[in-house]
């Protein structure tokens, strides 16, 4: 097998084991990237020169962490020290940060080879799309803001990548790209040096193929000490299904999908009921688009005054406060959400864990579009977190996943009971 | 009277009026720098060449916005494009960032001087203290973690300056300097480009010397529409004054201030009251502390692991999480801060105003302590806009202030009645 097929974690294993070295693995991913990226378009940055230097500089020390010599993507709107930072937008095209972002200080510290940067919604909040495709269809969207990085990953050009969730930007592209991916509980990871929109949702998530991906990155970040957790029987595991308030905008391949899933670990033993949200959640998604767009406005107040009509209409429109969104609004949508957080973790003593769609449905055709965010939006105002799991494929032959939610900084659990989840719902990975 | 002393208001009037020349007025403040920074020590960065240069280039173009001309004082955890940020780190020495923190962008355009970077305690979260002492006093800390913005401003160095909260960085020095701070509802102004410590904390607030100077900046940033609220009339307001559960901890210096502002505000006609407020309140500091140390150890992970053991203890000890704060505690203070926030502003249909100690009493003695944050932290935490306001002198002559603080969103209709408790309580201020 290639080496850029292996999971994350594997190929760190055979590079601790020294059956695999950096050099080869990330040869193997820029040979992936060559034949696939003119057609996939994940990439805006990339030096593949400059990789193999450093992953021959990796093969020459000792691991520098559990990520060393393993190639991660990273979202062009978050900050690297050795590439240039674009936001995909034509204001900032070759700028040069001086500074790792935070996130990727902590991968790169602990030996992971930061490859390049890869395409995304313009600042990740409006604004021009990716050029990015769906590698499963290329006629397809591969969902948005963090297009490259799910595609990237989804195409096997890399192992691991950052995206980031404000509305619904990381969980979607992880379904519609037929991959893992973590969304962590709200301000567990630094979101220093990626581009703020909304200080109250925003956060940085990653991808991998296998949730043991997921931990491996987790464990970088030290959120609350994954390690201490212990595995999780699938027999024990109490999932709640959720519909959610925003059940009628689910398709026919979600609706499947989220059925499969529910009927995949009854037969795997789990007990699984029907749980329905509090009728205050039906008003949640409004409040995080009310916190987005008024944060918005502060937070690209310094791009309209600097850049006036150069910048997108999009953003100028959210700097410019279009929506009229009051204090008042704020206020009342902020006290809603911090209600329904509190309603929603004490659930957490009945179920384990909480199993909802991630996506309507398949990823829509076009590039004009990036899919819709209902099921994801309100989850990220609530701060809990969301891990993607894939599941399986709708009428047009695209992936579609599900999402399982824990509690507020139940991070570290939510990715054991994830292991047990996957192993279940995950068919074509667990017959692989 | 020399340029130095004007306020910004006042000086701003006059450069629109073309009385005051932008050279004339950087030149006074620089002047006033070059007698009284050896001694007082606010600037870590300053380039005098440089800012005439500027003020020069300024005073041959129209107006840029209401702070055309006004120099301005970064505290130094805020990046710049055209000076170095240190975060008074010496991991930091001569690290030039690629870009202006939103907020420096923000008045750059509205046409401010950035004139210099203050020195600031380490990071403005812990390690080393700043070298700046109390203009008042040298003997006696400005206060900190904003210590050489306070100063700056305190001392006639530099109208405008921005400072930062987290727990009671920016309004403990207002008090100490015997100056004007407002620290704004959280997120209402962008800390993108500020070190970040807490997320659900870190706020961006400045510096002026009069509420004029606190409006000229707050109509920069556009926070909901200051322009929109009206006057006050004193004998119009309603006061609730209020102890807090930290009573304790208050200093004679700091009971008399808070008697003094409210006997003023009741002499000019207002009504003002005792409140006492609800007992889940005396955990609000503690929450604070909670939610900053759960926070802090995401936040400086990439600096433990860049830096290791050449990171100060007390940042190390941040990252390492070693008060072992866990998630459960985590999501109890944030589920107790947000239930007082909700009930916090609903007092506000009661009163148009709180008016409270913005610390204990007088700036202690000595450059090893910046004073005690127990009448700041927990006002942050519950993202209320607080405006210090100066009072009187303590038995040491040193200045010590008061607060305002209104509810959530407030801003602009808390800077419109801090006119009228200014014109009360400022006595100094008044008759000058």
């Amino acid at each position: 097998m290639e080496p850029c097929y292996l999971t994350a974690a594997d190929a760190a294993a055979r590079i601790r084991a020294k059956t695999l070295t950096c050099e080869e693995l990330v040869r193997s991913c820029l040979k992936r990237i060559e034949e696939r990226d003119a057609d996939v378009r994940a990439f805006i940055h990339l030096d593949p020169a400059r990789a193999i230097a450093k992953a021959r500089e990796l093969d020459k020390r000792p691991p520098l962490g559990p990520l060393h010599g393993i190639p991660f993507a990273v979202k062009d709107m978050i900050d690297t020290v050795d590439m240039p930072t674009t936001h995909n937008s034509p204001l900032y095209q070759g700028h040069q940060p001086a500074k790792d972002a935070g996130c990727v200080a902590v991968v790169r510290h602990n030996g992971a080879l930061i490859l390049g940067k890869t395409d995304t919604v313009e600042f990740a909040s409006g604004g021009r799309k990716a050029l990015t495709r769906n590698p499963h269809n290329l006629a397809h969207t591969p969902g948005g803001s963090s297009s490259g990085s799910g595609a990237a990953v989804g195409d096997f050009m890399v192992p691991l990548a950052f995206g980031t969730q404000t509305g619904g930007s990381h969980i979607r592209p992880a379904s519609f790209n037929g991959i893992y991916g973590l969304k962590p509980t709200w301000s567990t990871v630094t979101r220093e040096g990626a581009k703020m929109l909304s200080p109250m949702c925003d956060t940085v998530g990653w991808y991998g193929r296998s949730v043991a991906d997921l931990q491996l990155v987790a464990e970088a970040f030290r959120i609350f000490s994954p390690a201490a957790e212990k595995p999780v029987e699938t027999r024990q595991l109490r999932v709640a299904v959720v519909q959610t308030p925003y059940w009628h905008r689910i398709e026919p391949a979600g609706r499947e999908a989220l059925a499969i899933a529910a009927k995949r670990l009854q037969q795997a033993g789990a007990k699984v009921e029907d749980m329905t949200l509090p009728q205050q959640f039906g008003s949640t998604f409004e409040a995080q688009e009310t916190i987005m767009h008024g944060e918005g406005a502060a937070a690209f107040l310094p791009e309209l005054l600097a850049h006036g009509d150069r910048l997108h209409s999009d953003l100028r429109a959210l700097a410019e406060n279009s929506r009229n969104v009051t204090g008042r609004a704020m206020a009342a949508a902020h006290d809603l959400v911090a209600d329904c957080r509190k309603t929603f973790d004490a659930y957490f003593s009945s179920f384990d864990v909480v199993l909802t769609p991630s996506v309507p449905g398949e990823a829509p055709e076009g590039l004009h579009t990036t899919g819709d965010w209902v099921f994801n939006a309100f989850w990220t105002v609530l701060h809990v977190p969301c891990l993607a799991i894939p599941c399986t494929r709708g009428s047009k032959g695209l992936p579609v996943g599900i999402q399982i939610i824990g509690p507020r900084y139940g991070d570290a659990r939510l990715l054991r009971i994830a292991e047990a989840v996957a192993a279940a719902v995950d068919v074509e990975q667990s017959k692989s």
